[in-house]
């Protein structure tokens, strides 16, 4: 089952320590130009190369071993060049890490104007400025070479759910075909590319395309286009679905997700790595994480609470009172975002960490089983389940 | 000239250690209960009991050793007695180094609404929801005393300049009568309270008032009603009335200035303690101080520019190029606020080390003479002067 050096490039390598008895988790360790990550790992999204409000050394302390950047974004602005002029991705932000760049498929999707796809290429309005700009596969790849992130993603075709059949299998051969395209332009030994799968909540159709790009030997592969819309258990059964055809001595990505219940659900199933704005977006807007559910730590009710957010939290917002974060808060300042990010992001490497812990330890399901409880999942529906 | 021990409580102490030959410079130290602070010394301004966007630790590492809080914002919001329930400022904010609170004298002035001002108190409007309020001499030190700073101030009565001489005689007069109630008031044991010495620019009204506020032996004097819009030239006079007047062996502290010119003008006169918005105003609007002038990050010219702000300076923005710093900028990024912050204090903080260095070498004067030549300062007036 451990199988190193099976990626690419020497620098790279992925091996898989650790495979729970009971479920399909797994513990691994993923090797990188800038270091290595162990898995399943968290990547906090720092969407223009900055996790938004922290520093390098806050982001470090909160456990995290890899970041996401998002190449559409970065190349709109400041533009992949200077990024490039000024030393790449990792100098340029200060963060010396792994870093995982984003092809922008998903911006296309989710973010830009009017986007056309055609075979050749994605045509799509910018989001900052209405500029009428072009993605192809290979121009995805020429952005993220110039970024210089260790990992890169193949350009793929998201669609949103619920959609036409037609549609759905349309992107996903497009999505496959694009994924040969990306892996032939791509010219960098200090960079990997990870392939994309798609095909909606179609499990045939997953396990079609995630064939198909095995046959391509990519070193990683990612599950796009889901937490797009769909229920948790739509995309928990399409996990079940997609990664019996994936490669055991691969790590598996799923991406933009999400919470830590579907976390630990995707953990579960075998995924090794995870990115979403979650954890920092739910902090800038007040929202704290804990193993008892969610905080909003505007509620008046914690005008005077002298507490921490979650007792036995090392992070520098745990050493303060729920009621001066809230005070922050109500306040304007700027600090209640950082705090409460650094907080949620110390959260989800916390969770990530123990989740490591139990995979070793052949007990993630008691685990997994624990966390539930915490969150109250499965007592009622309750309003706390983060 | 140095002598320690002579302030109301036996954790209080100011001792001058060193005065500068050709000038009135001095260097010395003001013990507090939560520790020493070295002066001359430049306390960051944190309104409502956060720097903005700085977490302590940051703080710290800029070589901040005692930090500014308003009793005026915090009264307002979120309320002196949940800030005393939650431990008082220092534990409310995990700033556990001296801290000083502002009265509220100046925030009457400068942001409340409809401030009235009669012999027993001001009543004016909140800034924030317009509730009609009140702050007497006694209640500005009651909320100091509830949010428990290391130094209160006494309640002022500023006045806006130019002004009527028979308004700001009025005011100075008013000033040293709540000066009486409020030393009268004081109650705490481990909080000393400073005078504040008003007067306009008229220099016989500020010894005056100097004289009388002397006369009760208050702990510190404060010199305030300046950079109110006066010229330069005319806050230093001012400081040259008003200095004479005051103790050789009590702190003294220039209120709410300014540019790190002002501040070595100041120091030269004997100042010994300043606070200003300046340095982290400045960072949010992207504005960095340098030994050469100011930079405007968001220019155009440093797009792609791989230079620190400052060559030599130690802080984490300097680890960055302002062509990552502009981008932060022109993205909209926290984090660009932040590190520009951190900059700006840490090149206050090292004006100040260098200063108080410089003193104690007897060399304040040249030390003078070459910032100001490396600001362009009298080389034609150029924009650059910081």
């Amino acid at each position: 089952m451990a199988d190193a050096h099976r990626m690419s490039e020497s620098e790279f390598s992925f091996q898989v320590r650790a495979v729970d008895p009971r479920c399909k988790a797994r513990r691994g360790v993923l090797r990188t130009p800038h270091g290595a990550v162990e898995t399943p790992a968290f990547l906090p999204v720092g969407t223009v190369a900055s996790v938004k409000g922290l520093e390098v050394d806050q982001l470090q302390r909160t456990g995290t071993q890899m970041v996401l950047a998002n190449a559409y974004h970065l190349a709109l602005r400041p533009g992949e060049e200077v990024v490039s002029q000024l030393g790449g991705l990792h100098r340029f932000s200060g963060w010396e890490g792994p870093i995982l760049t984003d092809s922008g498929g998903f911006q296309l999707f989710s973010l830009a104007k009017m986007t056309k796809v055609t075979e050749e290429r994605a045509v799509f309005r910018s989001h900052i400025d209405g500029r009428l700009l072009e993605l192809s596969p290979e121009r995805a790849v020429a952005i993220q070479e110039a970024l210089g992130a260790d990992v890169a993603m193949v350009l793929d075709h998201v669609v949103p759910l619920p959609n036409h059949p037609e549609a759905i299998r349309d992107a996903a051969e497009r999505t496959v075909r694009w994924a040969e395209r990306s892996r032939r332009a791509a010219r960098r030994s200090d960079q990997v590319l990870f392939a994309i799968v798609q095909g909606g909540l179609d499990p045939d159709l997953r396990q079609w395309c995630a064939g198909r790009l095995v046959e391509m030997e990519f070193p990683g592969y990612a599950i796009g286009g889901l937490s797009v819309g769909e229920a948790p258990e739509q995309m928990y059964a399409t996990l079940e679905a997609t990664i019996p055809a994936l490669p055991e001595d691969r790590p598996r990505y799923l991406m933009g997700v999400g919470r830590p219940v579907d976390l630990l659900e995707a953990i579960r199933r075998g995924v090794d790595l995870f990115d979403c704005v979650m954890p920092t977006r739910n902090g800038r807007n007040a929202t704290a994480f804990t193993d008892e559910g969610l905080l909003r730590l505007r509620n008046l009710q914690y005008e005077r609470d002298p507490l921490p957010i979650e007792s036995g939290c090392p992070c520098v917002a745990c050493r303060r009172s729920r009621g001066y974060l809230r005070h922050l808060f109500v306040a304007g300042e700027m600090l209640g975002p950082i705090l409460l990010s650094i907080h949620n992001l110390t959260y989800y490497q916390r969770l990530m960490s123990a989740a490591r812990d139990a995979i070793s330890e052949g007990r993630f399901e008691d685990f997994y089983e624990a966390k539930r409880q915490g969150w109250r999942i499965g007592q009622g529906g309750s309003t706390l389940v983060p």
